[in-house]
Parts: structure tokens; sequence; C-alpha cells
């Protein structure tokens, strides 16, 4: 997850009819692949590329823009965090967006689960961990689930303080600050909306896809 | 900071009057030291290493064995987080045995602060967080400090929950678990009893001396 703003735009891309999602890492690829015809989506510390078709705020992948189309995305964190976590038998994209269809889906496997947060530059951010407190809340809800992982127990206490007002509580955030800086922060009430669909964008042979359920 | 158990046994040994310890990375420099006369506390995983004269409990660097003594010192975490802070302006030693000086000895020095957990094998863990938690809430009553850091924003959280019985929150912690199972958890509550010393371990020339303040 990279809740501000990469995964909550990939979500909100596949809700809006995207057939797939290409992630690269570097921009140099993106660039080149814009040449050749596709669609590219592209920031750097949350501004877009002069390249590029749109940067990552989930308000640019509209219908209009993306219904039935193949999107070439590159963003600061969220792209290398999806390569970071190449080994892992199934690799699924999250937010609030589609929390309840994803923790769903998560338990129903019955597998062991990592879950990563994009974070900022390897550095701890506050809006991806409260993320991960509230997915492994729930989580762990189901007595087929434990932890023994102390950044995953922390991440639900903060989840647990932050959850009553968490607009309020994210507004401490760095990221918010950096994202206001620059006129970004339209996004944050919508990324931390619960729900507005049911679908899970996952990983496979290097693109994301809708998952089938 | 290394609460369990590196730093709170550094500032003990000071306590109990050693000279100067001299902090070494890998188990070969601790090893080669001893062969040369030294007195050597050496650990890996929690377990005192077959050369060594002792481990690092706390409850090791006794008056009898320390006073006037200088010490090879080598740990999991704790000696690697002393020299991966390398080029700061100065590196000194908390635990919360000398929370309250070395919060007030940081407050006159008016710089940036950084906060170092050595954690767990670079992985986050709750004893550090909670400890830089409460460290970072102190300083920041001073009116002349703030920070901008998630990290430090959801220690302080972390800290204000877990304060009314730190024993009872550190129970869920892993590095728990891990002292548990070598029986090595009678320090636990020393480790996080405050203020029995105001003596400060600071970084210089290689070696662990006494601030003179």
């Amino acid at each position: 997850m990279d809740i501000l703003r990469a995964t909550s735009a990939i979500v909100t891309a596949f809700m809006n009819g995207v057939s797939r999602i290409i992630p690269v890492e570097t921009l140099q690829e993106a660039e080149d692949l814009k040449k050749r015809g596709y669609l590219v989506a592209a920031e750097r510390d949350g501004l877009v590329q002069p390249f590029a078709d749109f940067g990552n705020s989930p308000f640019n992948f509209t219908r209009e823009r993306v219904a039935g189309r193949q999107i070439v995305y590159s963003t600061t964190n969220g792209t290398q965090a999806i390569h970071e976590a190449g080994n892992c038998h199934r690799i699924v994209i999250g937010a609030y967006l589609n929390f309840t269809a994803l923790s769903d889906w998560l338990i129903s496997q019955q597998r062991d689960i990592i879950i990563l947060c994009a974070a900022w530059k390897n550095k701890f951010n506050l809006e991806d961990t409260l993320f991960a407190g509230a997915l492994a809340e729930r989580i762990l809800q189901d007595p087929d689930y434990y932890t023994i992982c102390d950044s995953t127990l922390a991440s639900i206490d903060l989840y647990r303080i932050a959850k009553e007002d968490l607009l309020d509580y994210i507004d401490k955030a760095a990221q918010r600050h950096r994202l206001r800086k620059n006129n970004l922060d339209d996004v944050i009430e919508y990324c931390h909306t619960f729900d507005l669909t049911s679908l899970i964008p996952a990983f496979e042979n290097d693109c994301l896809i809708a998952l089938q359920i």
C-alpha cells in the first residue's frame, strides 16, 4: 500500500475500467514507453513529469481517460514497493477504497501475509502505517491468524488512536504537508474513504490486473 | 538506545565505575582483544559468546567486576548503532536509567537531535520505540524544539498508550519473548526503571566514557 497516493490511484483506475497497469521503477522506462505510444502516469515527489500524460492523483484516473486502456505507471515509492515484494506468492494492491474486499480475500487465502508499506523514500510514514494497522486489526480478528511482529502490533495501536478521526490524525503526517505545499492535498479525504469498490488489483506477469475472485 | 539490553548495561557499567568501554562491531575484534588481555562482554542473539567474560545483561556489570577497568563490548545491535551514528556532532548513550539527565543535557545543547533506536537486526522494535517516544515527548516540551518526522510522532503516541503500565505493554514485544525463551527476562523491569543515575556515557575517540557535564 501507498495510501497517499499510488495505491489509492491504482484502485481508482480499476474502478474506472482500466484494463491493466504496467508499473515501472525508473522515469527512463516510463518515458521510453510513452514514446512507444503508451498512456503514461509518472510523478516524482508528488509532481507530474513533463513527458507524462498525468501524475498519480486518483482524480486523474477518470473513466474517460482510462476505461479499456492500459497505463504505464511510475511513482516515487509505490512502484518500487511492488517490485520489492517480487518473491511473494501473490502481490495484491491495498487502499481504504477496497479495504473490506481486500481483508476478506487475504483471510480466505490462509497463508502468511506481509503488509508492505511503500512509505517515503525508505522512511516510516504515518498514513501507510495506519492502514497497515487497520488491515492487521481486521485480519487478526480471524482466529487462524496471529503475529509476533512488533511493527504490526505498533501499527494496530496507532490505528486505534487514529480511527476515531482519521483525517484529523493524518493532519500531522509529513506527507500531508508535502502534498499541501504542492497543492495536492485535495485527495486526502478521498484516499481515506472505506469500501468504494470490491476490486483488488493483483500483480501478475509484470502487470497489474483486476483479481478474478 | 538499545533498551533491552545494551545501553541499559552500558549505563549500569558507568554507574558501577567502569573507566571506559570500547565498543566493537565484530566478534572477531572482541576475541582478538580478549587475547590481548581485555575484559570482554560479547553476545549475539542474547547469548554470551564462549570466549567472553560475560554477556550484556546489566546485572553482569557489577562494581566488583568493572570498577576502574576498561571493557571491550560487542552486542547484536547496540554497538552497530553507535558506529552508524558516526558522523554526528556528539553521540551519547540513553536508557531509562539516565532518562532525566539525558533529556536535560540534550535540551541544553540546542542542536538537532537524532534519536537512534538500535532495534533488532534492522527491524523496528517496540521497546526502543517507546523509549524514543518518552525522550521525544520530553524534549518537545521545550519550546525551542519541534519535529516534522512521522516516526517521532508515532513513537510519542505509542509511549502515551504504554506509559500507564510500561511493563505490561512491553510484555507483548517480540524481544521480551526472545529473552524469556533464553531465560534472560530478569532484566526487563530493571531496564525500565527511570533515573537511577545522572551519568551520560558519550562516544569519544572510539570509546565510551562518562560525559563531563
